[in-house]
């Protein structure tokens, strides 16, 4: 029993071999596969439940389990730290999503999450977008240039004509250096004020680290009467990046409603104010269609069932090209009943010699030197 | 940022190196420690939580964190899977144990569970029966002659001088081949019935998958008086080892309480009824000395912090043998605010040209192929 690893390298190989537009497309048709599949006697998502801390910087290390019952579990382990990027020069968000086999609980396949979320996030909401924003939208305004944004405005390319790309940020230079970063889409990408980017914009994405207790990172008051938002910054209790009359007057769609009331736009509205979920947009999308023509927002939290989508969709890739490593980690050897059988298999009559001599134990065992 | 992968061959060749009783040594010596320094102010026990199944076979996929507030993040995955061994060959208990800098997410680490698991279980005995058994005891019995007896009955040997071991498995083949499992230790192993078992024991250790609503695996009537139990069979609601009436005669001591009552021997007790805790046992050995002549109880369930201090022993080996490989799982590159630099990283001039022509979507990604 091994444990296929797909490290950085192996990763950015597939993204080179497969070309970024044709996973992203894979990544989107996965998601909304696995919406319109998705039954809930058969897969269990559970909402994400994580250490919230204040040291050494604030922040959040999130655990994010589904079970497709009878056959898998995915688990993505997620950090979000908005001071990584100034600090160490590493994402806000880092990640890695483990598969595992349920008949025995082996680990079938380790990979980075980081760049899955992104992807994901990304086609999360254009599909969300296609359900409910009008169809000639053309004009993508960007509130947060950070990594998210990237893939926002990649997976919207994919399914709308785009003529204009609106940006802003708090920080000057990310919203400069997001014309850069977003040059391989070849798109007309432009550094705007707010106000502009909200009058003129069909959609609006908000993926920002705006602080708790701070004011929502748009007015709300001069928006295109079909203005769809997707409202991907939402990760934490309290953290908000829209206005409430906004919302009010808005369909809600939330993608994980117990975890959205929590975390998301969702929890500043009664279960009355809150419309239907990804899962139910995808499924009856003709049903949702005359939104189109209202405010709509998508309330993007994340959720395992997307994790499990994309990382199908990577691992398929991978398999197809051989990439990744399989390296046995669990100890597991000829007998099942003895904990020590992978050491006797290993290493055939080292057991009973070295049971007496041992090593004395290493300096600095007291405290684990991590990083 | 790079994570240190240690496989199961490193692992097989830093027990090789550091000797199998000088490593159990060095678990108990942390445990033992880790008890003594616990502090809730700076470390997060979480009770365990998991996906409970029936499909393809009864079992239990579980995670456990804990976090050393301002430093680290330790998770196990472990399953629980009592047809493994008859089924696939594989242990009952199959688990992976993963470290993580608490600044960042970054994964630190990602090694073998399964080991570990069975190091610390039986570690986490021999510390509690160190404190409850009879200073004298020489007689060990073991109920249940699966993976987890091995260590119970490795790590007890450290601790006291045992004349005899009684062994019984309901399996009579388990408990005849528990003989040459336990071989290295060179104790005088004899299978024998029940009922001698637990006339002539003053430790007994049950490590059974005795099933829900089955009946007790010791009958209790004709125990020495100063008899000292580890209940250490205890994963899930409802499931039992020991007679209610042995229960409430002893005193019973947790390991983790939350959890204890859910899942443990407490579940049948009134918080009045339950001792106190293995980490208080530790840190207040002096003060239970005196239950040394009484029966006791330790209802161990396993919890995070011991696998916190065994990740940290293997680790410190590790290091200090040079054993395990870093690789770079995440991806994170030059760019944080861009989630596909490390493409460009990895591979200059890549993305351009193939975001172009891109592979086609492999065959049978509708369904993820496991195992």
């Amino acid at each position: 029993m091994e444990t296929l690893i797909l490290t950085r390298d192996d990763l950015a190989n597939l993204v080179g071999h497969v070309g970024v537009h044709p996973l992203m497309d894979e990544v989107i048709k996965a998601l909304r596969q696995t919406f319109l599949e998705f039954d809930e006697a058969v897969t269990e998502v559970r909402q994400r439940d994580g250490f919230a801390y204040v040291v050494p910087n604030p922040g959040v290390l999130e655990w994010m389990p589904m079970m497709q019952v009878g056959e898998l579990a995915v688990v993505k382990m997620v950090g979000y730290n908005p001071l990584s990027p100034r600090l160490y020069d590493v994402p806000t968000i880092v990640s890695t999503i483990s598969l595992y086999d349920i008949a025995t609980a082996h680990l079938v396949a380790l990979i980075d999450g980081t760049f899955a979320t992104a992807l994901r996030t990304g086609a999360a909401s254009a599909v969300a977008t296609e359900v409910l924003a009008h169809p000639s939208s053309e004009v993508v305004g960007l509130v947060g240039c950070g990594a998210q944004a990237v893939t926002q405005l990649h997976a919207l390319s994919r399914l709308f004509e785009i003529r204009k790309v609106l940006v802003h940020d708090t920080d000057a230079a990310v919203a400069r250096s997001f014309l850069d970063r977003a040059g391989f889409l070849g798109l007309d990408v432009e550094v705007a004020e707010r106000s502009r980017l909200e009058e003129e914009s069909d959609i609006i994405c908000t993926a920002t680290s705006v602080g708790i207790g701070e004011p929502p990172v748009i007015e709300g008051e001069r928006l295109k009467p079909w203005i769809h938002i997707n409202a991907v910054g939402s990760d934490l209790p309290q953290k908000i990046e829209l206005p409430l009359a906004l919302l009010k007057r808005s369909l809600v769609c939330p993608d994980h409603l117990a975890q959205a009331v929590v975390e998301g736009e969702c929890q500043r509205l009664s279960p009355g104010e809150i419309g239907p979920t990804l899962i139910e947009l995808v499924k009856e999308a003709e049903r949702y269609a005359p939104h189109r023509t209202s405010p709509t927002v998508f309330d993007s939290t994340g959720f395992a069932l997307e994790d499990k989508a994309v990382l199908q969709v990577l691992l398929a890739f991978a398999r197809e090209l051989g990439l990744g490593r399989s390296v046995p980690v669990e100890t597991i050897a000829a007998d099942p009943t003895d904990p020590y059988s992978f050491v006797r298999v290993g290493r055939p009559g080292l057991m009973p010699e070295t049971a007496e001599v041992g090593a004395s134990a290493p300096a600095g065992m007291a405290r684990l030197h991590i990083g």
